[in-house]
C-alpha cells in the first residue's frame, strides 16, 4: 500500500515534468550544455529534455537556416527552448539561426539581465544589475532595405502598437515578477516623434497599471552615456530593437564578464534561453569552459516555467561557488581558490546545492504559477477613422533645381492634388529652399489638395483613384517615381511629419 | 619711412582678419562668449567678430526658428560661426535652432573631441582622448515619418553616397591634420546591408586614399561596448547620425566634464563651432560659468581658419591653467588651488599665454593654409544602369491571413506583375509562412514578373505604367494600399533586400 503510494507520488512527479526542447550546439556547446543539466538534475529541475540538432551540422547538410524541419516541430510542441552556443559557418548563404528562430516564432522579448560580481569579476561597475528588455522583432531589423537612386538607400523603420504593448507590458511584469523597482523607457523621441513617440506613448499607458513600479524615460543619446558611467542609477530598461541591441552590449561589457550573460527570447507561445557568447571553437573539447551563461539562463528558464525555488536553489549555489574563489580559468584572478574544469565547476555548484551566498546578496524567485502557454495576447483595437489626404511622391531626377523640378510637377500636375512642397533628405528645398542645402538625386514631393496645406480644421478627402492618376500623369511624362507613402489623418490626427523648415 | 613701414605692416595684418559671426546666446552664452572672445585676443587670432542675435529674443519676437533674416546674411557672408548657448523657450511651435542651421546650412560633420583631464576632473577613464566625426544630415533624422494603419508607424532611414563621402572624407582629412592614427568605422551593416553597408563600403574606399591612417570597423553594438569599457583602444570615430548621437554623448560623459566639451559642425560652405551644454540659465549673470567648452570650440575653429598657432597658444595655457588648479566653480575640487569667477578664469589663461603645460602633454596643430570657402565638394557620379523589375505594394488589411491575402491578390492580377511573396514586419509569411508569426495589419507584398523570382541573370524589366495598372487594379478592387517602393537593379546589381526567411 505504502509502495503503491510512494509510486503514485512519483508518477505525478513524472507528469509535472515539462518537456523542454535541448540543443547542445556548437563548439564549447555539448560540454557547457551537459554541465547546465547535471546541474539542474540534481537540483531537483523537474524537466524532460527533447534533444535537437542545430547549427553547423544542419547549415553544412543543406539547411541554410541551420535548423531542420523535425527540430521545428519539438520546439512547437514544447514551447521551451534551452540552447547551447553555435556556429554559423563562414560564407554567404548561411543565415543567423538566431534571427530565423525569433522572428518566425514571434520572439518580441530578448531579456538580457547584466549583473556585476566584483571582486571576483573585475569591472569599474561594481553595483552594476540591470536588466535590458529589448524589443526583439521591429524597428530597423524587419530588414526592408530598397536602393531608389544612384545615390540614395533606403531602409524602413517599423514600431507598430502591437509591438510596443507587448514588450512595454513584459517589462513590467518582469519588474513586478522579479522584485524590481523601476523601469526605465530609452527612445529618440525629441527626433522621431511618431515612431518612438508611439512607443513612449505605450509605455506611459501601460504603467498606469503598474502603480507599484516607478517609471522615467530618457533620450536614448544621454540615457546610453548615463548607463555608461552610472549604471546604478538604472534598474529594469525598456526600448527599441536597435537602441536595446547597443544598450545591451553596453551593459554586458561593463560587467567585465561577457561569459556570464544569459539571455531570454521571450514569445506569446514560445522561449529561448541561451548564453549571451559565443561557440569559442578555439577552446572547444578542453573541458576548460565556464558554463555560467548557460546556467544561469537555465535559471531564467526555470522561472519561465514556473519553477522558482529550484531556480532559486541553483542560482544560489552557483553565486556560493563564485564567492568561494572556484573558478574556471576565464575566471581565473586574486580571488580564485581553485581552477576547476568545466565538469569539475558543474561539481562544485551541486555540491553547495541547499546554500546560500554569503558576501553576495542571496537570490530569490517569486513562486508563480508555470506562465501560460499562450500570454500577453495583443487585443487588437477598434480601427480609427481614417482618412486620405495626399501622397509624397519619390523622384530619382539629377538634372533640376529644387525650383525647376517644382514648375515641372506644377505644370503637369491639374486634378484635386497639388504640389505643396518638395524635401530633399527631409529638409524643405520648395518653396522658399536654402541655397546652401545640399541636394542628393533623390526628392519627395508632396502632393494634398491646395486648401490642405496648413492642415486646417476640414482637410479635403482625396480618392485613392486620385493618386494613381497623378502617378499615371508623372510616369507618362517621364519623370522617374520611384516610391509612393500615402498621407493620412487617423480620427482627425495628422499621420505624417512636415517637412524640416515646413 | 619706418613708420610708414610699420603702418603698412599694420594694415596688411588687419586685411588678413578673418570676419567671424558671433551669437553671445542667452543664460550664461553672453558672459562665457565675452570671456572666450578676450582671450582669442590676447592670444593675437586675427578675427573680426560680427554680432548677431539669435535664440530667446528671436523666438519670442515671432521667429519660429530663433534667428532673423539678417543673422542668415551675416552667417552667408562670413561662413563661420562662433555660437553661444541659445534657449529654446518651452512649448510647441519652436524649433530647434541647431537643426535649423545644421540641415539648412548644408553643415554634414558634427565633430566632438572628447578627452579627460585627470585628476583635475575626476573620471574613470583618464586616458580617453576620442574624436567623434558624426555624420550630421540624414540617417532617421530627416524626419519622414507616416502612420501607414491603424497600427504601425514608419521612419525612412536615408543613407546617400554623398552625405558618406562627405563625412569619412572629413573624418581621414581630420585625422591626418590632427596628428591622429587611426579611424574606426562603426555600422551595424551586418543587419542594415544597404544603408549601413554603403557607409562601410565608401569607408573601405576613401580609406585606400590614406595609407598612413589605420583603419578598423566596429558593428555598432560591441562597438559602443567597448568605447564604453576602453575609450583608450579608439581615436577618431567616424559613424552614421543616430549611432554618432549616442556615441558622442557617451564619450563626453565618460570624460566626467560634460562642460569642457566643444564641438564643431562643418559644411561645404559654412562652419559652426560652439559648446555642447547648453545655457544654463540657473547660474546666468553670475559670473561662475566655465567658459572652457566655447573657448576649446573657438580653438577648433581658430585651426579651421588657418591660425594653427594662435590656437596651439591658446589651448596650451587653458591646459596650463587647468594644471595649475586654476578652476571655476564647476571643477572644484582636491586639485583646485584657486577658484575663480569667468572673468578670472579668462584673465589666468591669459596671464600663460605663451607657457606649455608641465603635466598635460602640450598641443601642436599643423599650419596649414586658411581651409577654402568651399572644400570637399561631393563630384556626383555616371549614373548606373537603372533597371525597373517591380514594386512592393504595401496594404493595410485586418481581416486577412497571409494565405487569404495571396488568395485575393492572386486573383485580381493577370499583368506581367506576379505576387512573389507576402511579408510582415519584413517576415515571409506567403508563400509557406510559419503560424507562429505576429501579423500587424501593414502587408508588404512584392510583385515581380514570374521569372525573375530568383533574380536570375536576365530579370525581366517592367514599365512603371505595368505599376500604375496593378495599383489601378487593386485600388478598384478596394485593397488600402498606403505605399510602394520600386525594385530596381542598378548595373545589373539587386537594389532591394530579400523578405526575412526567403
Amino acid at each position: 500500500m505504502q509502495a503503491k503510494q510512494h509510486l503514485n507520488s512519483e508518477a505525478t512527479e513524472q507528469c509535472e515534468k515539462v518537456a523542454v526542447t535541448v540543443a547542445l550546439g556548437d563548439g564549447i556547446g555539448p560540454e557547457i550544455t551537459r554541465a547546465t543539466l547535471d546541474i539542474l538534475a540534481a537540483a531537483g529541475a523537474r524537466i524532460a529534455p527533447e534533444y535537437i540538432d542545430i547549427g553547423e551540422k544542419l547549415y553544412l547538410s543543406g539547411h541554410s537556416s541551420g535548423i531542420a524541419p523535425d527540430a521545428w516541430e519539438s520546439l512547437r510542441r514544447n514551447k521551451v527552448f534551452l540552447k547551447g552556443p553555435v556556429t554559423t559557418p563562414a560564407g554567404d548563404g548561411y543565415k543567423s539561426l538566431n534571427v530565423t528562430i525569433r522572428k518566425t516564432l514571434g520572439l518580441y522579448a530578448n531579456v538580457r539581465p547584466c549583473v556585476s560580481y566584483a571582486p571576483f569579476v573585475a569591472t569599474l561597475h561594481p553595483k552594476l544589475d540591470i536588466v535590458i528588455v529589448r524589443e526583439n522583432e521591429e524597428d530597423l531589423y524587419a530588414g526592408i532595405e530598397h536602393r531608389q537612386s544612384d545615390e540614395v538607400f533606403q531602409c524602413l523603420k517599423l514600431i507598430s502598437r502591437p509591438g510596443c504593448e507587448k514588450i512595454v507590458r513584459y517589462a513590467f511584469d518582469y519588474a513586478r515578477s522579479h522584485g524590481r523597482k523601476k523601469v526605465t523607457c530609452m527612445v529618440k523621441d525629441n527626433i522621431m516623434k511618431m515612431t518612438d513617440g508611439l512607443f513612449y506613448k505605450v509605455f506611459q499607458e501601460i504603467a498606469v497599471e503598474y502603480p507599484d513600479i516607478a517609471t522615467e524615460r530618457y533620450i536614448i543619446d544621454i540615457g546610453a552615456a548615463r548607463l555608461a558611467t552610472q549604471p546604478q542609477r538604472f534598474d529594469v530598461i525598456v526600448t527599441p530593437n536597435l537602441y536595446g541591441d547597443i544598450l545591451s552590449d553596453i551593459a554586458a561589457e561593463m560587467t567585465g564578464s561577457v561569459g556570464l550573460a544569459p539571455s531570454a527570447n521571450i514569445g506569446e507561445q514560445i522561449a529561448m534561453f541561451e548564453a549571451i557568447h559565443g561557440s569559442a571553437p578555439d577552446i572547444a573539447g578542453q573541458g576548460v569552459a565556464n558554463p555560467s551563461g548557460l546556467l544561469l539562463a537555465a535559471v531564467m528558464m526555470l522561472v519561465h516555467i514556473g519553477q522558482a525555488e529550484v531556480a532559486a536553489r541553483v542560482h544560489n549555489a552557483w553565486l556560493a561557488t563564485l564567492e568561494e574563489g572556484i573558478h574556471t580559468a576565464d575566471l581565473q584572478g586574486e580571488q580564485s581558490q581553485q581552477v576547476v574544469s568545466t565538469a569539475g565547476f558543474a561539481e562544485a555548484v551541486i555540491a553547495r546545492l541547499g546554500r546560500l551566498p554569503q558576501r553576495f546578496t542571496p537570490v530569490q524567485y517569486q513562486s508563480q504559477p508555470r506562465q501560460p502557454a499562450v500570454k500577453n495576447l495583443y487585443k487588437r483595437a477598434t480601427p480609427a477613422h481614417k482618412v486620405l489626404l495626399g501622397v509624397d511622391i519619390f523622384l530619382h531626377e539629377r538634372n533640376f533645381t529644387p525650383e525647376q523640378l517644382a514648375s515641372r510637377l506644377l505644370a503637369l500636375t491639374k486634378g484635386i492634388l497639388h504640389l505643396q512642397m518638395i524635401t530633399n533628405r527631409g529638409v524643405k528645398v520648395w518653396p522658399e529652399g536654402f541655397p546652401e542645402t545640399f541636394c542628393t538625386d533623390h526628392w519627395r514631393c508632396r502632393f494634398m489638395p491646395a486648401q490642405s496645406t496648413q492642415f486646417t480644421q476640414l482637410p479635403q478627402e482625396v480618392k485613392q483613384q486620385d493618386i494613381v492618376q497623378l502617378l499615371q500623369t508623372l510616369t507618362q511624362a517621364g519623370l522617374d517615381v520611384m516610391k509612393t507613402e500615402n498621407l493620412y489623418s487617423f480620427n482627425g490626427e495628422r499621420g505624417f511629419a512636415l517637412g524640416q523648415g515646413q
